[in-house]
């Protein structure tokens, strides 16, 4: 569906929305990200106006000096400017068109960003909706975990239309180091999805590739770096290598602790799984790797590091 | 097995073969890879005692300034330091061990250096053969293709004793640009077999994503600069992009012809595939790149760069 | 969820229900599969009350003798048993929850039985959906193509309320051969679901054994009797095997022509993929059959028989 | 390579071949399976004339009325009719073509016949080196493990020329209660090997479908009834099922223990494996079966029977 919205009702609504830059912002999703990405913006100098399910999320925001309300219905009331941190595709559908849900309530022109990592097919059916109340949805999901979130060095990759994107940029610059417009509604989603799908691939590939190698004698050290120099180089052998003793800070050399845990990069190639099945999308690398991790959640892997591959492949026999 | 030549006697066997640079080298095989090898070494100033199989390749080679022989066993007897390049493992093992072989002249402390890439085990194997008769055998298989070989601008991935290394060092460089020491005999083709290995996967998962992210909408191009930038960066996705437009000079931008055959990525995804078997590795993504690779094989795509992939998983239905 | 009706309120709404067995039936979806169905209940007598998005599907049936009424909601306010058989979940939650939909007019007691084959969580939205009306939802997908369907030889597989089995069973036995309960509500679609994927998996491992058995030298003909004499037994091997010339009256004796199109089986496994991917449950092999029917589909064996596996899978090298 | 050996010559040998019944019979490899099947041509009143490598073995048959020599060319000297069962290629080799190997003292005509599972290739050597002394080699692999060769149950599947056929099938009978001629030599191997890989992948495929229909509501034993009359319908799910509770006195009723072990199907599906890779023939499904079952091994899976492999995906997140 084609987003019927014209240039110039946009531009209306777009005025019609406060342009003085540090009027409040809503916040609603006060998890592990959503919490220190909302204390940044507090930091900046924006007053926020945040809701979440957990009383004590909420309670340890207010501290901090944002505003707490009790709905997403509300702080739309109160906001024109609103940022979404949510687990998945249901929360998403429920904060903007449940019963109490920020489209209840949206004023027209308020500019609404998610950063949930959901399907990108959600993303659309939301811009749909908000633009029928007037207001521009963008997604905005993030790459980077907890600790890009404190430091405000999250990568923010967003899609929506292109006017809007200075608007969105202007927030999350205060949450982030990198923002990269993608095109419209969706690529957002869809560049995460896609980057954490190759992510995926080359970490089982590079886990596999250096435990061929150890076996066949060569050095892990030597190994990488003969790959390093070669046509087998990626991100997982050169910057994250999954094998104990090649590299240091690094979550292979600390037990495959931290880092990024198997059940979310599980979850991330479910969603590539959904989209690649609903446009008819071969993946037979990216649906392998997506069993491959869901199996290592079903054995203990779930909350280590997701390099942590390399160890569930290599167990020797009998051991 | 361990090779039990002791050092000394390795020393004294070394100091039996001519130390002067520009004694004649042995050539076995001179395909499309072997011929413009041995005459880089005719460049630098090598005599080269040269056969192959094809009279007509040995003819072109003899018009070079090659002095050409009857058999393997006859470069044996003529020169102390021979360097084979051949299709697959059991060549190898004929031009070694068959009737006419050279190990049937071969004299004491010849150096012996093969450049096919084949089974390691066939490699640990001829090692052995050779170290009975006195003689020392590396295995040193080239990545890059017939455009490298004659621009001397091979790679060589070297396995065999650390104390040969040198004397194989001086006539490789005379035909690569990188020659690198890999550790014992059969790691040269362990570090090949694990670089193209690791090279298929991220060849095979850079064209899925890249599929997937233009069908969610987003431009190639751009995609391509967001991976580049992120932990999806990979060899395939930086310099060597299959999707057609998104780079220049590579096999996408000119209809999938030169570059590196798919038959030939299937050959050596054998190979990894039977160490793997026989070492009792798992490598899942390995064996279904093998898998996508032979099927792409039966389909028309033998002859056309591997990474012509992505023409293979995209076509739409209906076309 | 649970669903709450109690076994009370149900068993008084479906004595509200017309228990005469020859009142009307209502039917909306009369495509290939659907409007056969339909006839076979007119062929048993009971009044037809029909409709479908396409003029002439529903013209076709109007002469047989069916009324043909405007809209899904018109056929609730007329029927109070309907069958719907559509062709994917958007389209049951049109024809069901949709401005027009069944929900919107349907009486109390009402019992609604969906044949279409979806995805077991839509299903159950259904059910809820109806429950609030104080109707009943069941699911019976069908097993069985066209032929069956005009033949009145289809197999349901049924999920839904235990006590109302036997009155869906009364209308399914008109036009199928087998009628199984499944379970609670969803369990029909399960039960389709597991099937396929099975016989998905069955199939592309038949093809490849038969492709391997005959390149080692086995005659097709004596390589699937040792089969099905042996543990690699499966319906594939003994009942629809893929190679031309094993059997007859089989798709691979005509040329693939016939039997169950490659794109249908891709639909199946992609429901397949959704409900594994939902339920986090691991499914390695039918995720790459999935993967491999959807290659096909590229490849030009979207119509074919999906036994055409067979043939995707051997083609020689440079043919 | 075809075997050379006319018709005439050989009706020649086989006439100096003792044609009496009852002359010894020689055996070499008294593992767990080698000796059952020896002491069963015992009771069959044929004199063995036996040999291993290890001396218990050796001394248990002894007792049991076998005549023990020193070596495989002992036992050639002493009968003209061989069976050998060994655990893998280079035994077989070793045994055959060894110092101390059969065919070091193999009386012209005699008949050798091969029941280890091995690479075909090395049957079809293995043929032509016997051929070459004037003797004639048979592959004759066997399904039914040690209880089966205890009771004389197993099923042989043999390769070799068909003039001999009938005597082989002699001996065999004594030994098994199916024995089937499969072609040429080699393709008794390859027909064992076809009929375990599609055993695996049915397997595999069988688990993964019960466990997604219990995720999805479904009761084991109804779903499996379901397969049952359906086209999902194997041999691993009506005879074998791998969900404990479906079925008794199958290896899942009793904690995987008993039965046929996972390491021992991933040496089968190495050899599936290395014959595919080296014929060309893709074999996506078996390929991944193999990788599947090899990580089991690594994983505390080696000794339990392969249908462990339900276990395997099933066990829930943080359990």
């Amino acid at each position: 569906r084609q987003l019927h919205y014209s240039a110039l009702m946009l531009f209306m609504s777009v005025s019609m929305r406060s342009m003085a830059s540090k009027t409040p912002v809503g916040f609603v999703g006060l998890g592990n990200m959503g919490s220190p990405m909302a204390k940044n913006l507090l930091k900046n100098g924006y007053p926020v106006i945040a809701t979440d399910v957990f009383p004590e999320s909420c309670k340890e925001l207010q501290e901090t000096g944002a505003q707490v309300v009790d709905s997403p219905a509300e702080v739309a009331e109160k906001a024109d400017r609103i940022i979404t941190m949510l687990p998945s595709s249901p929360n998403v559908k429920e904060v903007y068109t449940g019963p109490n849900g920020i489209l209840k309530k949206v004023k027209k022109g308020t500019l609404l960003i998610d950063s949930s990592t959901i399907d990108p097919a959600v993303s659309k059916e939301m811009a749909i909706a908000a633009e029928k109340m007037g207001a521009v949805f963008m997604d905005a999901p993030v790459s980077g975990g907890v600790g890009a979130a404190n430091m405000a060095k999250l990568t923010f990759m967003v899609g929506g239309v292109e006017e809007e994107y200075h608007a969105a940029q202007e927030l999350l610059t205060c949450m982030g180091a990198n923002v990269v417009y993608c095109g419209q509604v969706g690529t957002g989603q869809a560049a995460k999805i896609c980057n954490n799908m190759l992510l995926a691939i080359g970490m089982i590939g590079t886990a596999e590739t250096m435990n061929l190698g150890i076996r066949l004698g060569l050095d892990p050290k030597l190994l990488a770096k003969i790959l390093n120099m070669s046509s087998g180089r990626c991100w997982s052998s050169d910057t994250y290598n999954p094998v104990p003793g090649v590299m240091e800070g690094v979550p292979s050399a600390n037990n495959y602790q931290g880092g990024f845990g198997t059940t979310l990069m599980a979850k991330d190639l479910g969603l590539a799984q959904t989209t690649a099945t609903n446009t008819k999308t071969p993946i037979p690398l990216g649906s392998l790797a997506h069993q491959i991790f869901r199996v290592m959640c079903s054995r203990g892997y779930a909350n280590k590091d997701f390099s942590s591959v390399f160890q569930f492949l290599r167990e020797e026999e009998g051991q």
